[in-house]
């Protein structure tokens, strides 16, 4: 059985994280109508095309359904695992000749449904194509494979003294990253996909295979094809190779961790460090039901306050300058007890707390279900969207730490269910719903880095309103069978 | 006469920078076919609706044809001052109903005849729309109309400690800059339009208003419709606002100037100091022939070899850190002479000769007409581009000192040449077509940041190939009826 040889990877069952089925689903998505005759005649052809590399069996297509999500798994008919773009561009080729969907899959981690199949259709496996094609030291630059992971990635390049710098938590595949615009906690220092993806090629509807750009680090040369690629949810095509931009490892790492009184005053020490210009590479907020599940986890003393877990790059003399400065600003905001080291041990243990931010959540409520929001606010608004939303925790008995990118202005509310509740469900879906509201009455997001999927997809309308008919134009536009993952972002 | 207040600031003629008509068109660019019947009755609903804010003479219609480059203008038939967005729905309208190319007009310091009319139509000058919306000091961003300058911006914002930093040289408008993907000296620090706008508002196909993003500073909410209309050249919509990232204003900026051995002893020093990490605001490029014309041009005596001209922003220790490591990185390639300093007068004075840099051009052959080309290639190619266009240079006897954003492996020569000669024109096209083409075959762009206009449309067809009919159908779906700039970026 080769198939499985891909999945050398831990592979998230099809049930919600806890490993339970959940029963009761939120924001149930409607399965859009088969094709039927058009899926077995693509079956018939891509089986007799790659063999024992198509799978159809129920328990590879569950793994390649919804997987670490609240999310209903949708399953698709058959699962096919292409090994180059040569590949891909047959399978598109056999997929729009029978209208038949696509899904292109990574490895599993998105949160919102991207990789679901509610019209049936065939899951592209894309963790064959996983070879490091170019590594450019001198520019900065690589260009990969879909399917190479980031921690694959930042192995192989440590040797040439360059990293890639985006950290979503998972170790996601580069070709996921780039569909969900991913980002995480170092965004605030390097960026998020979209500033890191230099080009893609595509195989687009049709079966060609198109190039968006070249290696150059800024163009002016025409529609920016490469940002319309960066976050489309493989709704546009499918991905073959990524170039990415690097960056030279930093000579010295700090680390530190600030509690604040306040989460206001915590907003404002992230402020008025950025406005300072300092070049925090990570600076991470988490609430202090975060801090108490953290120190109970994790056996930890931390002050149960909000709290700054900061990281600075660069050389000896930069860090402890840029330590320095923030330490004077966090004063300012009557924080006493900031502590930071370059010990890499120390370090390690100083962000433990953060490390385990996610396990500590659920251990607040064993056998719990935990629901990832993902609201982005301008930071001027983060300490008033984050004090709302814990005042709306407190008013409806919610279990909700926060954790959150704050130097973005992006936050997550871990909210803890019992999915086979239905009352406990309608709860989370009416909090999720006033949050996104809130988010976007303060010129915020729904998504800062999760992405549309199947479970953001009335939120985006809230969100842009008019803006969505040009996506859905452009989507008819480049995709006029609507084979590329159908069902995502809109309607 | 209001309609000429809007002219206040200094407008091109429409002629060549250097005043004569340029008789002998470098790849004169066919006129489209004319909608007579169409433009005859969108002049009349215009003109009834605008009053004398609609305006047909002749002068008016140079002034917005195209202006600052080497392609002959190729007038519109009417110039329409809106002054807001409802406007310019009014205007689109019309434009819709009847089937005439808008388009819209800033400054008019494009450089490849972005602005020119060759299927005629109606230009619609932005610059009544300047009001800043909205400075949000602590977002670090502003919300603008597109007809603000950056300088403009950049004097309201001087009390706020924040700063718009893309600089293209030209005090261009924020839409005009917008629109071509602008960047400029120190893209190597701030990035480009690209990263630096965070959403616009834009009246699409039909009349209709819509907003591509809020506020957040980042977001995976769909199709990135940012990123599409930065660079669109105005072919995709009219934008009627624009949201801006600032930077805190540095406390201390360094300047500096450092000669070199050879090109490749600067470019290794550029590729080092980015490898480094070390966040250089500005790293400039002159070659040889342009440190010799700045000497003449400027009365200074700066050695006549490639030099680097340097900035770098922070605090005061941050811009010593800087400084220092940058210095030992150039004696490492040879230079023996960097000179810096954080003093305002002293920086200015070291600049001088990069800040003359055109007028120093101009000087070497006075009457001359001057073509800057614009290709960035990947920065370890960069010497051996430089190198080779040198050699290129020789062998055809041409005049054309090398001026370059050496941190992002842009540069322009600045070819100066006879446009009344027809030898001259035909040896300075053959030298663009061999220059575009040696950066594409070193992975690079023919357009870092000036844009395709009507210039560089063969090259963009070179460039990106089949993704050119993405771009194409994009440019379908959303313009139906191709009345945005129609003739630009492809045919």
């Amino acid at each position: 059985m080769r198939a499985f040889k891909t999945l050398r990877r831990p592979v998230f069952s099809g049930r919600t994280s806890h490993g339970k089925e959940n029963v009761v689903a939120l924001k149930a998505i409607k399965a859009g109508s088969r094709n039927e005759s058009g899926i077995a005649a693509a079956k018939t052809l891509l089986g007799g095309r790659f063999g024992d590399r198509f799978q159809t069996g129920e328990a590879i297509r569950a793994q390649h359904a919804n997987t670490t999500t609240y999310i209903p798994a949708q399953l698709p008919d058959a699962v096919v695992f292409p090994e180059n773009a040569a590949e891909v561009r047959e399978i598109v080729e056999i997929a729009s000749a029978h209208r038949v969907p696509l899904i292109a899959f990574g490895t599993g981690s998105s949160l919102e449904g991207h990789v679901n199949a509610p019209q049936g259709g065939i899951s592209v496996d894309m963790m064959r194509m996983n070879r490091i094609l170019a590594v450019n030291a001198e520019d900065l630059d690589c260009t990969v494979e879909p399917g190479v992971t980031r921690e694959e990635l930042n192995t192989y390049l440590r040797d040439t003294g360059l990293f890639f710098p985006i950290d979503p938590g998972a170790n996601a595949s580069i070709g996921g990253m780039a569909s969900t615009r991913a980002s995480g906690t170092n965004a605030v220092r390097y960026g998020t996909m979209k500033e890191n993806v230099l080009a893609v090629t595509a195989v687009v509807a049709g079966g060609r295979e198109i190039r968006t750009a070249h290696r150059a680090r800024k163009s002016s040369a025409g529609y920016d094809l490469t940002r319309l690629f960066v976050g489309a949810e493989g709704t546009l095509g499918i991905i073959t190779s990524i170039t990415l931009r690097l960056q030279g490892i930093p000579e010295v790492i700090s680390g530190g961790v600030c509690p604040f009184p306040t989460i206001a005053d915590a907003c404002n020490a992230v402020i008025v460090t950025i406005q300072s210009g300092i070049p925090v590479a990570r600076i991470e907020l988490l609430d202090a039901v975060q801090m108490q599940a953290c120190n109970a986890y994790s056996g930890l003393n931390y002050a149960e306050t909000p709290t700054l877990f900061v990281e600075f790059h660069g050389s000896a003399e930069g860090v402890e300058l840029q330590s320095r400065q923030f330490a004077e600003i966090a004063s300012e905001f009557g924080s006493t007890g900031f502590v930071w080291t370059t010990n890499p041990e120390e370090r390690a243990r100083l962000w433990k707390a953060r490390h385990n931010a996610y396990w500590a959540q659920k251990s607040l409520k064993p056998g719990a279900a935990i629901l990832a929001t993902d609201v982005c606010v301008p930071i001027s608004r983060l300490a008033d969207c984050v004090a709302a939303t814990h005042e709306d925790i407190a008013a409806h008995g919610l279990i909700a730490p926060i954790v959150g990118h704050a130097g973005d202005g992006n936050f997550h509310v871990g909210v803890l269910f019992d999915d086979r509740d239905p009352a406990d469900v309608a709860r989370v879906e009416a909090f999720v719903e006033r949050l996104n509201s809130r988010a976007l009455s303060m010129d915020g997001t729904c998504t800062g880095e999760h992405g549309i999927g199947q479970g953001k997809m009335p939120f985006l309308e809230a969100e842009l309103g008019g803006a969505l008919d040009l996506m859905r134009q452009i989507k008819r536009s480049l995709d006029p069978d609507n084979i590329f993952n159908p069902g995502k972002i809109f309607t």
